[in-house]
């Protein structure tokens, strides 16, 4: 990592932060439909646990379009968005004991509090105070501050020399498409692989998969553009859906047996439906989607088919295991960085973002 | 096993089968709601892998009855019903090595040829010249004999000394219970379970997740018959889930996390979006039942949840731990056997097995 | 658990200890073959994760002999012995979220940060600022009051209305003999267990190997007095290998194939041949005996066996489990307890620990 | 695959094979130290699931030259070598139901039942009645024809169109490598490998260890040329030995943790030591070796290091899925081939690769 030039971050000179007297831009969400840059206090330490990062670099997901939308109720008007981001330590809390000032850091999108029930088992998702909260129902990373709550189960060490930008890609989208696409998928060698989407986290998934040298990784979209940037990833083969084929030519590609994994990263029926009818006998569908509306299934007929369907909010607990394999040149995620902003210009990386269709926008960076 | 007092199936003194010259009774399907008790044939040798067996003791399973319902397309008029038993090697073909004429066996519900794709991933059900054909498209064992095809791979040496009814559990009930409930629902050490359904199915799914000594196993039906077998059977709570409020009592009785593994052992919408109600966070949905029509799936919840869905024909790859099992005495079995008749008052078994709300039969025994 | 009748535990009465004021009974190792019962300072709050609890009933592992005969050299003299127990908490660090004064608890042996690259990875034996540093590193739970570091991952609720003694089970031997012995030698329902070694560790695995429902578990001992306690935990068959048949009896019993599962429970080179020679092909070796010297592994023969062999030092990640387990009764780990002491008699309870053979002792329960 | 142009192997036209009239070329073991070509009957089939195949191409193995010194007790003077290759099936017996007169075939080293009790487990070195039989207890792959029992278990078809010398490679180095080496090791996405041993079988190993990603894979060997081939085939970083600092080096490459998978490919008490001294805790050894002495087993340190130690004789149950990967193009075993023989000069072939060091000899094509 570049060495940190903000003179204010220099531990041992001066307090690095005088959190009442000073204010930081912020991306608020202030209702269905409407979002602001506004002057908000810089965060401060709350817990023991918490830390206080200066972010260097965020991202937007589609889930902050989803709040957008007013479609998370758990996130209030006047929340700051942003779930993800790397950035420096800038203060902590007395009971964090893995991060110091100046430290650079790897922001999860999931905050794990490392002792209850669901940490312990890994499932940090469900972690019972934490969670997918930031950004959500604390304030997040579209910030030029934000607070970290369990940062010493939070927060990963920045590996020094890295691409600060592809970095970013390892709080959420990476660790997504990860969990619950491959490992959820069950992704083997020599396997066929279809991921149904060919966005973001379709394609997180693609580059994902073929940690484990699958024979054929099918990418399906209904945009040309996407599935052009789905090859270049190391699709084997791509199908556009728009002709209603798509399940006709996957079974054609797979001498009629269809899949051994189907992963959907969408989100609605159609795409959930294609999954049913291109899934081999004994294998799986991993759903990765964010679902508004319940879907078919079809166990009059999937009933004998030996199948699984996974679901899954990503935990981010192979986030170490990402970083090696990021740091040993096994994965390039840089290569979903399609667009950059400051901060002051969020707005438009919004505009890029959800325009994804004539921008050709995956992930956009934004400078803090 | 007891002695073999035929005569005719004594090896070495004359042919122990003239299958020509021989018929026997069997009961045929005749198309939607008929069935007959009929001379027929005795089956010969048709591949050097066969074996004819004579069948000592035959069982009826729910899948006869959706075949008499019209609801099995492979099942053509003239077929002899029956996919479970017990019996005796009567004849063997050139190819089989592991069985003799005279051994005692239990017949598997699953034909497997040992060779295919499938078969060699465990995946017997799926057999591509094999899986479930026995009494659905080849004839079956309610009859005085039966041609088992890949009999080495599809018989199993029945373990001397055993209660041969007993053993009959193990053709079809006992692994289906265990491979498509329990395995697939990961029932652990500790854990909580939910089995939908105290019909057979059901109940064979109870007696086998206590292998794996979970810490509750919740049986809900709508009679409380079976609810009072479930409890005999060893589940540690029993709903009635007449009054519509099965799921909040689950909640209840697992301090409102819901259940690790839920076992769908009915076949219908209801009880299937049951399950998706009580599956805690990181469990299970393994379904069991055999499904007529598609049911909701609601991924806008539990897109989020981290659980599974499995489906499974079963494969009968577990018979051999099964019988280990059965022979230790850690299963038994012969508590699913309710009634008693012989082969020629199997309309009698039939009807008991159909009425089971009012005969309370469970598995009906039906003598060679 | 019975209530806390100490009122100086009453939280919001009055400051519940004065550290520096106080001083308790505590056995001390002085050195090699030297211990005592002093009067030491009660332990205070070093770190904002840290408990002090106030010691109910400990017990006396094997390990604390082995520091007697000054065998663990991390552990210098003056340290309080002891690492096993259950009490109630007395005091708690600001770091500390899930447990309060007052609260009854389990201590487990292993103290785990919950933070490091162990810890999340579920190995927290090999926490890299804890493990096994309770009476050994740190003083231990030998003594009217322990520091436990980690609280919130280091200690376990007391199910309310526990049988206390019961419980100090589960500070170690359990989960060591789970662990180490039934999970790493992967016991399967109908599998083959043999248990060399019927110590108090030995029958905590003969305890939970039992969850798995195996098909036979063998107990090998020399001391007949013990083969009788394993038959009457569970054991299916006993071999006194003091005539040095035991593998021939093993063949015999297992048709000549060997045993699924060796566990080694003794740790001396003549117990880990015997399981090398008893272990069937595609079977498990599973150390936990503590081994002082190297042992001969013959690979000449087992190169081509298809076997495991696994070490493990208990994680104690298996500790909910195993208290959900045991609060459903589906396990009786009082079984274990064989003699009670004050901790003013804790000479005498060494005293009959040590002497087993004579005492007939497996676990001593000492009364804080 | 390419035509096949030996007539005689046409179906149909004249009886393919007058197995008492002719004679072929075969390399027959002699004894210790001794072998010749000799002039030896055609193979005939002798049991229905035998097939006859014409031998295209064959290999050595490190086997043979085991056989050679005499230390394969199994194999008696007289034998056929060999258990490699690939050909066309020249005769089948009446039970093979997958293969006919014709078809490109590779050999499998493992003859497997299917039936078994450990065939059935995917254990197919240990088939009671098949496993490493081929050029040791019956006659081999070294010679112009070979009959090879359990033809549909034990026979895979070649993929049209596929690199035949490439294919040779599956019938037992690739398979070896993967299952004994990188399977039974663990090897993961981010982890570390060690592979002690750059000969053939270490080199298989190391192509397959890259179907899962690990961040580095370490070759160890005294042999600077087959470290260069190790850099060449995908180690990050390669260890010439013979200054006996191995151990210290790894040490240092892994921040003295040690690697995750150290997997042995030599055979001798000093390699297994080696890689007792570099597994990091939590680790595991994983033996391919063949081994002719006992080795010390440090449990006196490793008791508590929760690693595991792994051995196998290849099942060769994952040749389906090399095979996808092969066709699919994620794995050129071809380059594990250095050099080319004729049948009629084996001699040749096999001074080759017992003089590696100097030929620099990895496996030895010989054209049937």
């Amino acid at each position: 990592m570049a060495a940190i030039t903000d003179p204010q971050l220099t531990p041992g000179i001066s307090p690095p932060l005088a959190p009442k007297a000073r204010t930081m831009k912020a991306l608020v969400y202030l209702g269905p439909g409407k979002k602001a840059l506004q002057d908000r206090p810089v965060p401060a330490i709350l817990e023991p646990a918490d830390a206080i990062v200066k972010v260097r670099k965020t991202t937007i997901c589609g889930s902050d379009l989803h709040i957008l939308k007013g479609d998370v109720p758990t996130c209030a008007p006047g929340r700051i968005l942003g779930h993800e981001g790397i950035g420096t330590i800038a203060e902590v809390g007395t009971g964090v004991a893995h991060f110091k000032v100046g430290d650079p850091v790897v922001i999860s999108c999931i905050s794990s509090c490392g002792k209850c029930e669901y940490c312990r088992r890994g499932m940090y998702s469900h972690c019972t105070t934490g969670g997918w909260i930031l950004g959500n129902e604390i304030d997040g990373t579209q910030a030029e501050f934000v607070r970290i709550p369990y940062a010493d189960t939070s927060l990963y060490a920045a590996p020094a020399g890295s691409d600060e930008e592809a970095l970013v890609m390892l709080s959420d989208i990476l660790p997504t498409g990860f969990e619950c696409g491959v490992l959820n998928g069950k992704v083997q060698p020599g396997g066929t692989v279809a991921i149904v989407g060919a966005g973001p986290v379709g394609l997180a998934a693609l580059l994902t998969a073929q940690f484990f040298s699958p024979a054929a990784i099918v990418s399906i979209d209904l945009d040309d553009n996407r599935l052009a940037v789905a090859a270049r990833f190391g699709a084997t083969d791509t199908i556009n859906s728009a002709d209603g084929n798509a399940a006709a030519k996957i079974m054609a590609l797979t001498g009629n047996r269809g899949v051994d994994t189907a992963i959907e990263a969408v989100g609605i029926p159609a795409t959930f439906e294609l999954c049913q009818e291109i899934v081999a006998p004994g294998g799986t569908i991993a759903n990765i989607g964010v679902h508004g509306k319940k879907v078919d299934l079809h166990l009059e007929r999937l009933w004998s088919q030996n199948i699984s369907i996974t679901t899954r909010l990503v935990d981010t607990v192979t986030t170490p295991m990402l970083l090696k394999a990021f740091v040993a040149k096994k994965i390039d995620p840089a290569q979903l960085i399609t667009h950059h902003f400051s901060l002051a210009r969020i707005d438009d990386a919004y505009d890029a973002f959800q325009n994804a269709a004539g921008t050709k926008a995956l992930k956009v960076i934004i400078d803090g």
